[in-house]
């Protein structure tokens, strides 16, 4: 323990800490200032960033014993406040700088700490400044919080005032398609949003501190657990084991199909006969502190029996290999698609054939934020779990039988996540805090380190593909053949339903006639699968946009003019037989013809002996929901006050649900003429709001956007008077009108049949993605020097929301393409292992052009717009590549050894 | 539990906690929101005051289950913060409305709320409003805070701008003699001050919650301690109990006189063998929260023998009365007086002979912060100790032994106080947090509640005094004669040396040739003595300042007329036979004589049948320092940035030590041209500063000022070059001039001897008090009107820093005279139980006269200044009683009823 009086924020401060503790835990759980964030804990992040002694350092990193008697520390907290937000801190809402949120404070202060030595910085010493002190974003791409620094700096130079930096409303009142700042914006620039670790050391003094006992191999039989040592440890109230659960002990994904070989009951909340992967939990220990719940999980003895470990699905399909789950077979299901004529017929006559193997690997999702809950049960007895869930009505109905709780006594509630990026989908901790709250009747809470993070929540499943593609001499596609093998790790939960997104996408965005192929679900050791972003799609049309350009070299024509012939025009049909929504890709690729033959013709003329320029482009096609009839539910009250609530469970992975959510009500309620502010929300919480489905496949704007129509539109048709003009809350009251109206939506759709045949999504995003790419010949290393996209996500409700979006899925796909995997669970488990992209390591120039054709099903035309930008982004870049050297790279990443030994090969 | 959603100071924020936790707590120890203080805990102060949906709650006594969802709730970090502070706080700032500065975040909070709802209101609107909302304060007598709230309002209405509002060096840079806010003062109206209890919340999660179990009766043999059950309760580390504390197990008084029968380690840390008080502590709990050990220590099975319980000291005096500590008498200490001839024959021969007796009972400090400690142990194996300690080398040395620690080995660390009155020249909890960290190695926390505040702190300690005046017929006093005993409680620290301040005190002002009397300390069951502000002169003084009314009566002479006539002039000396050091008392009364005429005949003139008015007068004189050669020590040092640190242990009660020292260290460094913010101070902590002495006896102006004087003037010495300019930093490295200097003073004073006589203190504050009161002859209660007080304590310092002594010491005079007690334990354990003054209990309208006679001993002419204005304000409020309505009160508090007795008898 020492004692030193810091200068925090400018006020002098008494400090009494552990020597050995990092400074962000002084700060944080000493000082209660909560706005320095925690990240990767490993100093890769820079959420954690302070100003100490007038540097940047990541507090982290810097243990207490390292500060300086009489130091000054700057936090968030002291930049500015929500009553008096610096420059930066405004620009950085008015730019869209926090999508998440989680990296905010600590770019916000590494901005600050430049500023303080470089009063004008360029583009790129900003970017060079975040560069080298690790600043990491996983949601942005950077490019917004660039510009937020450079008028920051214009502020605080005098060349620009605060209040022009400021957002204004427009003059019509209408925030629909503005930049609106997102409501949350504030809390975020200001650190004052309270994450869940936040909350954690919020919660009252009794909340126990979990620790997890975790499996270090990836298959085996467990032969007994001891936790007697554990239990005699200091501070432990109780470990906590598989027979402390009192249900059956599984999380269930559900929604399995029928044809599932598996019944989808086999992923335990606390392993009881066996370890299914690394990291799998085999006890939780309940202790007083964080460490001494970590001393005791190390004391808990787990006695093994090995077994082999499938790593690939491969490897599990193997003739030898045993059943990873006894009783299911390791290849669980299989989805067929046929459409049109057979296939083989075709390929025999066509004039044009060509053929390609593709894998796309476990990309992690690598959030600012590692995972984290907690769980208490309130006054009538219910089991309230707060996490970062992203679909907190379906991982109740996931969990509950599991725990052994009724659904009615479970509330779920989402803390503000620090992105998720999908992994949320599914459940991560949530039946662990769970049952560790059942077992001791207290309040704990749970958070993951990074490297938990990494290995114990779910990962993009690796399809291995291979693709056919016949077409006549003209380049019109005749037909495709498909087959594909999904390595969903040990959990089933909607691997199903992922493997049948092949037939979906596979060939997305051109109209094939005649379609044959078989695609699998493989259980094997891996991280188990989850959802992530583009769900199926990086994966399938990586694939067909790779090979489309391969048909376009035999071809001999342009990849974009055989793109031009083949998209999807009126007559068309999907993969799925399904008539697109709209038609608006050859409009698309007319947009981006000029800039496409502008950066080729530029590409040439760059090009050197030793860096390689190229161009590749892709199309993407997502659709927006939940397979077939997806539904979504929300509540609309006119308030006292003539203010109206919104109740809805849209929940934020940082997306932006809560701007989402508003100015899809604003727009709605627009007759009211209510300012932004008079529209109040009560979300994420199902003792509160109604069940509007999980936040994945970019559905919530479309299916929670239209269920906020309904719902205001009848609230609007209640009050409307005959003279068109709307009674107040109190003449509702007087006249007996109820004043709250439910709005529910199901979309029109159907569910696919067994041959992948159906209209599964209402709603669809399309894109071309151009990559503008260098490639070093001596390295293999490439960079990616532009992406733009030419993107129809139909009408836009706010544009900050949407420009982040992209740029942030474009950064995604830079990683997906060139960096990001998962492969070696121990070199590849932090950020810079995984191959998290930085700033300097994205395009800061990025290119976006809207298209907007109103989609008849979505809210005041709008789709949605998450997973476009992450569809094929990638195939770009490895289009561009190949077009900048002749490096075909068709296993993903292609990080610069694999690129340089295509180059010889 | 409960999960809300609340939106605190305008953020919305999820809160998660047990449904019957007060909103202080959730806020507190939830949110981090540590500038709501908690005072009381039971309502009665305010502290706590949050404005919850626009309205002003006690948020201590709000449970959060009655917290509605969605409310908003603002607290004093809501207001302003340190950068950008509301009007009000810089008000508060420049009227020195922070002393200790503990209910300065409820204040603000309460005037806040006030001001929405009245724009413009008058004084008495605004006593009222804190006399309904119970806003407590301790310091500062409430005066300045009604002027803080009016500029603020003004400010807040446009008449007034925050620049003009806002404090202003003087051109000359000189701050000695202004108003310059104290250094602390923006940390404590912005609620960022740390003190105790926030600390504690800070301290890291391992650090153990204590609770005591402790005595419920007054006089006991402990027969057993069963501890067991207690160990098995949910959360429990260890019961600490006498077994465990390694030393004497005793806190000793160090400075016991020779002539004092008992050895002075006479109080338990932990009691083994006896119980002698209501309170003492018999086990500590350590557990890991508050709630937990609570609950434990309750489940501590005492076995007592109970004894006689010897109340007051005729009662522990009585023949039959055992020994409270075996082998000690009751009566342990004796001390005469005996100046000049003897006094029989005087009196025998005397013109007018008055005598009578008096008593003056225990005064409850009531500091607005109850007790609070911590302790852990450091890197190198050293106990520190965190307290409000205002004696921390002298705290170390007496519970050294006791915990059975090396001094070295033992660092005190002063936390910020929240008022302390001098009931923390006492150790309170230092050596049980200490015996608690010691017994289980961890780091450990206590805080007392406000009922442990009240029970099992020191008191003031009850004089039962006789005295006798003997005169001439034009008044001129002859010879006195005195008896007085001392009710001491069961504890012997510096009880001898109370005794010694009747002999100093009684009488003192007046110059009588002939004195006798004898003292005596006697020991009993009641609560322990320990010093409080104007230590022994309030009893002293009251009954020469009573008896000198009676003998004016008697002489039919106007009460100043005959004070007039006796003070000390050239000639004359103090009743230990000293020469005073200076002679301002004619001065002082001419000065008041046409402001007390006027006030006697405008309260004839406003008399009614129902309301006598009456004006009262009194002297008070006190000496500055320990007894005798008092010492006291700093280092100064000069820093590498050209700025001077000064190293103190000049601890504050919230008397204002960082702008006494930074005052004096200005002033003495005058030669530099220093900013005040160039001279840093390193304050408090045994192991960073020396030994300054206690902060009692309002020495520390004198001593350590003197100190700081001697110390920079040796640094200037060295610094000085021949042609009169100074050296920097650079320059005194360069040349190998030490840039650190010790700063010693030891007073020009000398012990008394046997008899009394000698020359204790080198400076002497005087004062004329004059009180203004109404009785209702109805009722008995008294109301003063106005108090007025010609002071001459030297040169001043800080002008705010003593105008808010001043006011705070009246305050205290006149719950002094008419309402505090602490004589039945459980009746008078509250705050308005112990008769704690309000708002409206307490005149608007006090007026202060300097005659600022510069001292030859204090640094730059100064005196101390805070036990001044509580020697003998309740004496002239008593005085001014028997003028208006002819009730003669000598038994302290003048509670209505006893007032009306006096009428009716």
């Amino acid at each position: 323990m020492l004692k030193k009086t810091l200068e925090i924020n400018g006020q002098k401060k008494t400090v009494v800490a552990y020597a050995d503790e990092s400074l962000a835990n002084v700060l944080r759980e000493g000082l209660g200032l909560t706005g320095t964030k925690v990240g990767c804990g490993e100093g890769q992040c820079g959420c954690c960033n302070v100003i100490l002694d007038g540097k940047l350092v990541r507090s982290c990193v810097t243990k207490f014993s390292k500060v300086p008697e009489g130091a000054s520390v700057m936090t968030i907290e002291g930049v500015g406040t929500p009553k008096n937000p610096h420059p930066l801190q405004v620009a950085w809402m008015v730019h869209g700088g926090s999508q998440c949120g989680f990296c905010t404070p600590g770019f916000i202060v590494s901005a600050k700490a430049l500023l303080e030595t470089n009063h004008d910085p360029t583009r790129d010493d900003i970017r060079s400044w975040f560069q080298v002190h690790r600043n990491a974003c996983r949601c942005t791409g950077y490019r917004q919080l660039v510009d937020a620094v450079t008028d920051g700096a214009k502020v605080m130079r005098g060349e620009m005032t605060l209040e022009e930096l400021s957002y204004k409303l427009p003059e019509d009142g209408v925030i629909w398609g503005s930049e609106y700042p997102r409501p949350s914006a504030l809390a975020k620039v200001t650190g004052t949003l309270d994450y869940g670790a936040d909350l954690g050391i919020k919660m009252p003094p009794e909340t126990l501190q979990l620790a997890l006992v975790q499996a270090e191999v990836s298959h085996a039989n467990i032969l007994s657990i001891d936790t007697s040592e554990a239990e005699k440890m200091p501070g432990v109230v109780k470990v906590v084991t598989h027979k402390d659960v009192k249900g059956k002990n599984r999380i269930t994904g559900l929604i399995t199909f029928p044809t599932n070989l598996g019944d989808g009951w086999d992923r335990p909340i606390l392993c009881d006969e066996k370890v299914y992967q690394y990291g799998d939990a085999i006890a939780i220990v309940c202790a007083h502190t964080q460490a001494q719940a970590k001393a005791a999980a190390a004391k808990v003895k787990v006695e093994l029996e090995k077994l082999p470990a499938y790593m690939s699905a491969p490897a599990a399909m193997a003739e030898d290999a045993m059943e990873i789950h006894p009783g299911t077979p390791n290849v669980y299901f299989t989805q067929k698609i046929a459409k049109g004529e057979e296939t083989a017929p075709i390929f025999e006559k066509a004039d044009v054939v060509v053929e390609d193997d593709f894998y796309v690997g476990r990309q992690p999702h690598m959030p600012m934020e590692p995972d984290v809950g907690s769980a208490f049960i309130n006054k009538e007895g219910k089991l309230y779990v707060h996490s970062k869930s992203i679909g907190l009505h379906l991982h109740a109905a996931m969990i509950a039988p599991g725990l052994g709780v009724e659904l009615e006594n479970l509330v779920m509630v989402q803390n503000p996540a620090g992105g998720t990026f999908g992994y949320k989908f599914s459940p991560t901790m949530e039946a662990l805090v769970g049952a560790a709250c059942l077992a001791t009747g207290q309040p704990v809470f749970l958070r993951y380190d990074y490297h938990q993070q990494m290995t114990y929540t779910g990962k993009r499943s690796p399809f291995l593909m291979n693709m056919r593609y016949a077409a006549d001499k003209e380049g019109k596609l005749l037909a495709m053949e498909t087959d594909w093998s999904v390595d969903h790790g040990p959990y089933s939960e909607f691997g199903d339903l992922l493997t049948l997104r092949g037939a979906q996408f596979m060939g997305a965005g051109y109209d094939i006639p005649a379609i044959r192929g078989e695609g699998r679900t493989v259980c094997t050791n891996h991280a188990w699968g989850s959802a992530f972003r583009a769900y199926g799609s990086p994966q399938s049309e990586f694939s067909s946009e790779v090979l489309m350009d391969e048909l376009a070299e035999k071809l001999g024509m342009d990849p974009l003019e055989l793109r031009y012939k083949n998209v999807y025009r009126p007559g068309s049909t999907t993969p799925t037989g399904q008539e697109p929504e709209v038609y608006s890709l050859p409009e698309m690729l007319d947009l981006l013809r000029p800039k496409y033959e502008a950066a080729m013709a530029k590409a040439k003329e760059n090009s050197t002996g030793e860096i390689k320029r190229g161009v590749g482009i892709s199309l993407g096609v997502y659709g927006c929901g939940l397979d077939g009839p997806d539904a979504s539910e929300v509540r609309v009250e006119l308030n006292s006050d003539d203010t109206v609530t919104v109740y809805s469970c849209w929940q934020d992975h940082g997306q932006g649900a809560d701007m989402g959510a508003l100015g899809t009500a604003h727009q709605a309620l627009r007759p009211l003429g209510l300012a932004p502010e008079q529209i109040r929300q009560v979300m994420n919480d199902t003792a509160l709001a109604p069940n509007s489905g999980p936040s994945g496949g970019s559905r919530q704007q479309v299916m929670t956007g239209m269920a906020i129509k309904v719902g205001c539109e009848a609230l609007l048709d209640a009050m409307r008077k005959d003279d068109g003009t709307y009674r107040s809350f109190s003449e509702m009251m007087g006249e007996g009108i109820p004043v709250k109206y439910d709005g529910k939506w199901t979309a029109p759709a159907t569910n696919c049949d067994e041959n992948s045949q159906g209209e599964p999504f209402s709603v669809y995003m399309y894109g071309v993605f151009m990559a503008e790419v260098a490639v070093e010949i001596a390295t293999g290393k490439t960079t990616v020097e532009k992406m733009t996209l030419v993107a129809d996500i139909g009408e836009i409700n706010n544009r900050l929301v949407t420009d982040g979006q992209i740029y942030g899925g474009l950064a995604q796909g830079v990683g997906l393409a060139l960096t990001e995997d998962f492969e070696d669970i121990q070199k590849h488990s932090t950020l810079r292992g995984g191959g998290f992209p930085y700033a300097k390591d994205v395009p800061d120039d990025m290119e976006v052009l809207y298209v907007e054709t109103p989609r008849p099903a979505g809210p005041f035309g709008a789709a949605g717009v998450g997973e476009l930008p992450l569809t094929t982004p990638h195939a770009a870049i490895i289009n561009g590549i190949y077009n900048a050297c002749g490096a075909r790279i068709t296993q993903l990443p292609a990080r610069p050894e694999k690129v340089l030994a295509a180059l010889q090969g």
